[in-house]
């Protein structure tokens, strides 16, 4: 009795892999530094867990609607529509349990079996295996190092805009690399998207992680609200990664379909877990010193990469990830195998990391070897002293 | 910028637009006595609060495995197993956020488009719309009145599955008819399965819900376990509806299948909730209490239809459903169509209820008429007001 034959274009996170190895070697005795997973070690702000709880006394256990409760479509409307000078309505919004359902989402709604969809890689590969599972043509578009971090290959981008694509996936404030949009770069994918008429997926799940600056949706740029779906979480800004709440922001027509899709694939987002997040926007104070703890973080990481020998990296001024070119680095330690060097590294040092690998498939002509820090998960001390472990090695070779 | 054509067949369930329609009539003023949606107005035991509170402080408020984590998959497997006479280890267990996900993830890992999949109709909506909206042959079957409730149609079923299907949804303790089967029923749904090698979705929501006998798997008769998925949920038993948590039981393959949608489509169940789940089944003393009280619900409904012209209805020993046949009631009420029927009740008595037509495509020669009853939601007083009134309205027709 076989199994379904579309299974055999769903892809997946190959990050978990990292963490099983790390756990695997933590398990036979062995200290590990976890710079591998996206998560946070950082607790939810205080008055988002007692409206929780109030929510739950007042007996909000039970069913609730769809799209999400009101108040909360209310209060993400005013608060994604103001940060971003957007004028957004209830009517806007589905809630979702998390921010990763408005990927799948977003491609059940708005792509069809052959449509060409365009998607960063890196990248999150959730998107490209969402593209390959519902049957769209993959077109992944890629980036180039800069001094200041990376930028998309616009040309590319053209190209792949002008082959016939139905939508394009961006993720300004990226995951894996750390760089985000010039507002150049910004305009110039939107004004791709509406010369050739795509919808847009706009992943802003660290539109509010920066440390200097500020942010832009691309969704805010004119003629792009009606063909954007913005996704929201909450997991970044409140620590609440394992809570699963999160939102699209998307033209009615769609987030009406996204609400059918809700009542088809698991009824509502968990209803307390909604009261408390009317209650993080309503006073948001808990984000900030978790913002600082990052930006200490952050800053601990630079110095770390800056002391590794044959391996570079910018200062990104958000997201929680660094992307560090470590070509050098693994030729002086007789590696040409990334996934060999993090295999090493893990061994030798307790440094456990993700590679370029791990975020979707390579572009043609890709030379340089790149892995990736979160250091959302790893104290400062931890970060000084798993980087300093992992200079001593590389620097010994 | 169309939309993408799969959402055509795309269903839903039509019975949230009786809770709008009840909603509407109460906004202007007027009494509502909720029958319509199978929700629950209990609280959730205290303990299972306390657990998820103090997993919160423990820290658990990250990510956690896409299947679930250990210790609840370690609990369900005992507990699912251990009720059913089955051997289930961890491996066979997938956490979902709720009952619902089991439906989509069943279809999706185990239907090709074209593939026929039996499920009931009357039965839940959801069965339905899936099978359609990832390109399956929908085969409903059907159910016969009899005496003591309602008997599948099992000639039909046959030659349904020998018009070449791949997979039946089977609902024993049945919503919307509050039938069960007999063991010569399941037995001979499992032979069919068998026979047919059919794949098999067990939804076995209502299997704790029953106040006398007891329930049988058919996931737990020969040769069944190997081509069985049983859907599990925490929403009845622990009046946690509004939680969402469930589980998908399933042979391995199947299973890790289930849990790499998982990781595609939320990531995780919200990581608390899943330490919520295990202290429920380590301490289920709060689900006796509440199955106790929808004892009572359902004697004062049985009662009050009992004294309500031209509808009657068996006594089930299981779920919070009851499916009275209207044909007579509805006769002297001067109506032609049940939905006329429900509104022209609501309006003259409060009364909200669901139909036949909320439960999926009506069968080719139905001629009898039918509505839902949900006694979850609703206390003993007012079932009792309730269908007094139904009854004063239709006598005096």
């Amino acid at each position: 009795m076989a199994l379904a034959t579309r299974l055999e274009n769903l892809g997946t996170e190959t990050a978990f892999a990292v963490s099983l190895a790390a756990a695997e070697w933590a398990a036979r005795g062995n200290r590990i530094f976890p710079f591998h997973l996206g998560d946070m070690n950082l607790p939810t702000p205080q008055n988002i867990v007692d409206a929780m709880n109030k929510a739950i006394v007042d007996g909000k256990t039970g069913y609730c609607p769809a799209a999400g409760i009101p108040a909360l479509r209310a209060a993400l409307a005013d608060d994604i529509g103001g940060r971003r000078g957007m004028s957004l309505g209830p009517e806007n919004i589905v809630v979702q349990p998390g921010g990763k359902p408005v990927i799948t989402k977003f491609i059940q709604t708005l792509m069809n079996p052959g449509d060409g969809v365009l998607y960063p890689t890196p990248g999150y590969p959730i998107y490209e295996s969402q593209v390959d599972y519902f049957g769209g043509r993959p077109l992944p578009y890629g980036y180039r190092e800069t001094p200041t971090g990376f930028a998309i290959d616009l040309n590319q981008v053209r190209q792949l805009a002008e082959s016939g694509a139905r939508a394009i996936i961006y993720n300004d404030l990226q995951n894996p690399l750390g760089c985000e949009s010039g507002r150049a770069e910004r305009e110039a994918i939107a004004d791709l998207a509406i010369e050739h008429d795509l919808w847009v997926l706009s992943d802003e799940a660290y539109f509010e992680m920066r440390y200097s600056g500020s942010s832009t949706s691309i969704a805010s740029l004119p003629g792009m609200a009606e063909r954007t779906v913005v996704l929201y979480t909450y997991s970044k800004k409140f620590a609440m990664t394992g809570w699963r709440l999160g939102c699209a922001a998307a033209p009615v027509a769609v987030a009406e379909m996204i609400a059918k899709l809700n009542t088809n694939n698991e009824s509502c987002t968990t209803h307390f877990v909604q009261e408390a997040g009317v209650e993080a926007l309503r006073d948001p104070s808990g984000a900030a010193p978790l913002l600082a703890e990052l930006e200490r973080r952050r800053d601990a990481a630079i110095d770390g990469i800056g002391g590794i020998p044959g391996m570079t990296c910018a200062k990104p001024d958000a997201t929680f990830y660094l992307f560090p070119n470590v070509t050098e680095a693994m030729a002086m330690t007789g590696h040409t195998d990334v996934g060999d060097f993090a295999t090493a590294a893990l061994h030798e040092t307790g440094v456990s990391f993700c590679t370029r690998r791990h975020f979707g498939r390579p572009q043609e002509g890709e030379t340089e070897q790149y892995i990736r820090f979160a250091y959302s998960g790893i104290d400062v001390d931890d970060i000084t002293e798993g980087l300093d472990q992992l200079a001593t090695w590389i620097g010994a070779r």
